[in-house]
């Protein structure tokens, strides 16, 4: 039960969290990229910050051929170039001595007899049963097979006193039918309870802060209402597009799934819940949940057409480099009619957010790479100063989730000066500037949240699935007849996303926010 | 009517200020501390900015014999010292050619009348009137008469389609009594709106940008009331004692009516008045008047006592120096009871404040320089997280008035790592690195003003008999009885002040915010 954090009495109360507990982390898919960039670096900076349990351990199971030695070899390299806090060899020859390879087909029972045998003999070694964590790190057409083979060795009974849980990395189901059938076998071998399913954008310090802002700060909530707030706009910029073969998948999912469903709903939920009756896991996500379940249907491809874009980025500069078109893009199909950006105005119908809109936009190949939530406030009811338009002029509040996570106000001010005008000017609080210190990567704090039994940041079962039953209307809308089907819209690479987004903003008399 | 501003018509929508005019400035009492140090830099400096209006003069009033040339020349030296822009030559030359010297005993009419005669040969040279603005610069004794002589020569009445303006510097009486006396008198001589009673605190930027703060923003006025503000606090703090032989006024005054009935009070009212219904210099004053008025009264001795706290400092050391008590101070009474420290409950009784104290000190010999508002907030009603106490945890806006002009905003935020654990953090905005560019002495802004005919930034007859009849009631309660009177407390140089005073907050729960 005992962990190397600081045993000062003063910082326990201000620590709202289960101790990690130690575990053997058996991870399914090891040999993938996914483990060698975030899931071994994440837990040698654990190691490294004395916050990993001790006695844990970690087992690779995979298809490949290769020994333990081979396996702790190839992630060393990963290591050293993905550790966020350096790599050090003398820590990581502790480290590495905790990790072994497993090798077997995901189908086949006997390799998942041969895991049990060796969590066994690490149990007689140590002389006492361990903690067991799965995580889900394959290909998603793996996950049903995994979690059945896992009950069939009875490797999802957790040892006496212990616990076995798993963790499912996205993408959970690729639509609400996909998710049901998903969540069904993986409640047929783990209870809701022991099942964490990964968002990593939960991960994110900003994520986790904004909690912390709304509801230990006595400010802002008085404020979070439809009274005072005019937009909410949550934009999740990249500057990248399909490099390194990522069209393969990309072009079978496109920004309304692989971003919106999971990460832009999870800050949606976030930013808009109900203060939750306390911070246990489920009171969290009841709240959450409550937000996705009350976004107002999109009930007509017409609705579809009005409140949601979807575009592709044709050929472009960004950074003063020439980028290619998204159809020209390697391992994407020429005709494809996937979307690398969507625009979304969401209406959240509950007394809080009755007439405030909530704007989104998601895409590849933008001018830069952010993420951020922005609180656009009104203008004030009696109009003193004559002053800047509204979009000029409003308070907004910045939560910058990347890069340079913080949160700034923009405010007017007097300029100095013996006339009176006003600027809007900044009031800002940088994360990395003000504590110092680099921020832990999204996967370590989640690693160690499964291993303390937190699931406050994983989504629920009922998250998953009414994400999904909003995202598949706009779906079947897009795809079900192409002949009524609202349009695919172009953006070239390099700039801010097609005109139909700004015009969907521009008929509510708004702008998006400028990056 | 013309001023060399820029004529960019959309900068102009956001200056609700009227243009200042031609004029020329008497200054009574020319050769005195205030006319080197702060009016010459003043006007030189807006000269520097092209804010001045073009055929402006200067005369000065005083008793002691000498020519333009000589008066030149002693300013210009002031000048190089204390203008803030610097000192050109050539701007200079320019500058004092409008300046010159007229000797008269303030109480000689013969001298007004060949002030009336300078007047009226520069009116021909120019071949048009020009505008009037006296500004009493003396000691206070000196207005009645000056006023009064002012009169005797028809001064005070402007030539046709012009305007004859009086600005009164501080202090503005001694008590209530005083205060009516000279508001009789100068009402006898200027109608009320041609009369400028200067409070150089209001011509401070941050003073100026409190009501652009709370009125240009959506996000406060909805905060500022006793729902969710538990206290508030005022500090002026000075780190000098009486250098410079400024004992021989202070002991006479003291920092209840040197500071207190004058610029806390503006202060205050600035952050406790309701709206105004436009940005008139009437409107304004109006609320200011209000808040004043709204004070609860100390009806007795021991109301004073229990929420005034008077001391004086005794030996110590400020910056590493040492300092003697202020009784052993050059030119201070060894037996004085004047006060060189105070602090205040005080409380505003109107729907929008009951319940809130407002808490101000100001004092002399205290560790720095340093004056604010600061506004502390409520925590919030649900206590989700296990946090800090309440003077560690809660949101406090803080307004910097001097020095480094500036607002700041105190909150609690996640610490980064993969614990949940809080940590106040500030999000800053610096007057100075926003714009770049320093502000304008106080000075420079007030005169523009009384040139513009806009007195919003001074105070009104009403104003200073308010706060002159609640000053009143405590000094009665401090020296008309010395054996029933409340204590003089005592504080070393260099503290923060009397224990007594912490004892004031510590009642109600509350502590002074750490400066």
């Amino acid at each position: 039960m005992s962990v190397d954090a600081p045993e000062n009495p003063f910082l326990d109360t201000l620590i709202t969290r289960q101790r990690a507990e130690p575990c053997t982390v058996v991870i399914f898919g090891a040999t993938g990229d996914l483990t060698h960039r975030k899931l071994i670096p994440a837990l040698y900076n654990l190691a490294a910050s004395s916050e990993l349990p001790p006695q844990s351990k970690v087992i690779g199971f995979a298809r490949r051929d290769k020994s333990d030695e081979d396996f702790r070899t190839e992630l060393e390299a990963a290591n050293r170039k993905h550790s966020r806090q350096g790599h050090d060899d003398a820590l990581w020859g502790s480290f590495a001595q905790g990790i072994h390879y497993h090798r077997s087909e995901f189908t086949d029972t006997e390799g998942y007899r041969g895991l049990a045998k060796l969590l066994d003999d690490f149990d007689t070694q140590r002389g006492s049963p361990a903690n067991r964590l799965f995580y889900l790190a394959t290909a998603p057409e793996y996950f049903h097979v995994v979690l059945e083979q896992l009950a069939a060795v009875g490797l999802n009974i957790a040892p006496e006193g212990k616990w076995a849980r798993v963790v499912c990395e996205k993408p959970f189901g690729k639509d609400l039918k996909s998710a049901q059938k998903l969540n069904t076998t993986v409640s047929q071998v783990f209870a809701e309870r022991d099942t964490y399913r990964i968002d990593h954008y939960l991960g994110k310090e900003t994520a986790q802060n904004l909690m912390v802002l709304r509801f230990a700060n006595e400010i802002f909530e008085p404020l979070w209402n439809s009274r005072y707030i005019d937009n909410v706009q949550i934009t999740c910029a990249e500057n990248l597009g399909m490099e390194g073969g990522r069209g393969a998948y990309y072009d079978t999912a496109g920004a309304l799934r692989d971003m919106v469903q999971n990460h832009l709903f999870q800050l949606l939920s976030l930013v808009a819940m109900e203060p939750p009756t306390d911070l246990s896991a489920d009171s969290v996500r009841d709240e959450k949940v409550k937000v996705i379940r009350s976004l107002r249907p999109l009930a007509t491809i017409e609705e579809v057409a009005q409140n949601v874009i979807r575009a592709q980025y044709t050929a472009g500069f960004v950074d003063g480099q020439s980028r290619v078109g998204y159809r020209k893009e390697d391992r994407v199909n020429p005709q494809s009619l996937t979307e690398s950006y969507v625009a979304l105005r969401l209406r959240i119908d509950t007394w809080r957010w009755q007439g405030v809109p909530f704007y989104m936009r998601v895409g590849k190949q933008l001018p830069r790479k952010a993420t951020e939530i922005s609180i656009h406030f009104k203008t004030p009811p009696q109009n003193l100063f004559r002053t800047l338009e509204v979009n000029e002029g409003g308070n907004v509040l910045v939560i910058r989730i990347q890069p340079d996570e913080g949160i700034s106000l923009r405010m007017l001010s007097k300029q100095p000066g013996v006339l009176l005008r006003m600027q809007p000017v900044k009031m800002d609080f940088h994360y990395r500037t003000s504590f110092g210190k680099s921020s832990p990567e999204a996967y370590e704090r989640l690693l160690l949240d499964a291993m303390a039994g937190d699931a406050t940041l994983f989504a629920r079962n009922d998250e998953v699935e009414s994400a999904w039953r909003y995202i598949d209307a706009i779906e079947h809308a897009w795809h079900d007849d192409p002949k009524i089907a609202p349009p695919m819209h172009e953006y070239p690479a390099g700039s801010w996303g097609p005109r139909a987004a700004d015009e969907m903003l521009g008929v509510d008399g708004r702008v998006w926010r400028r990056i």
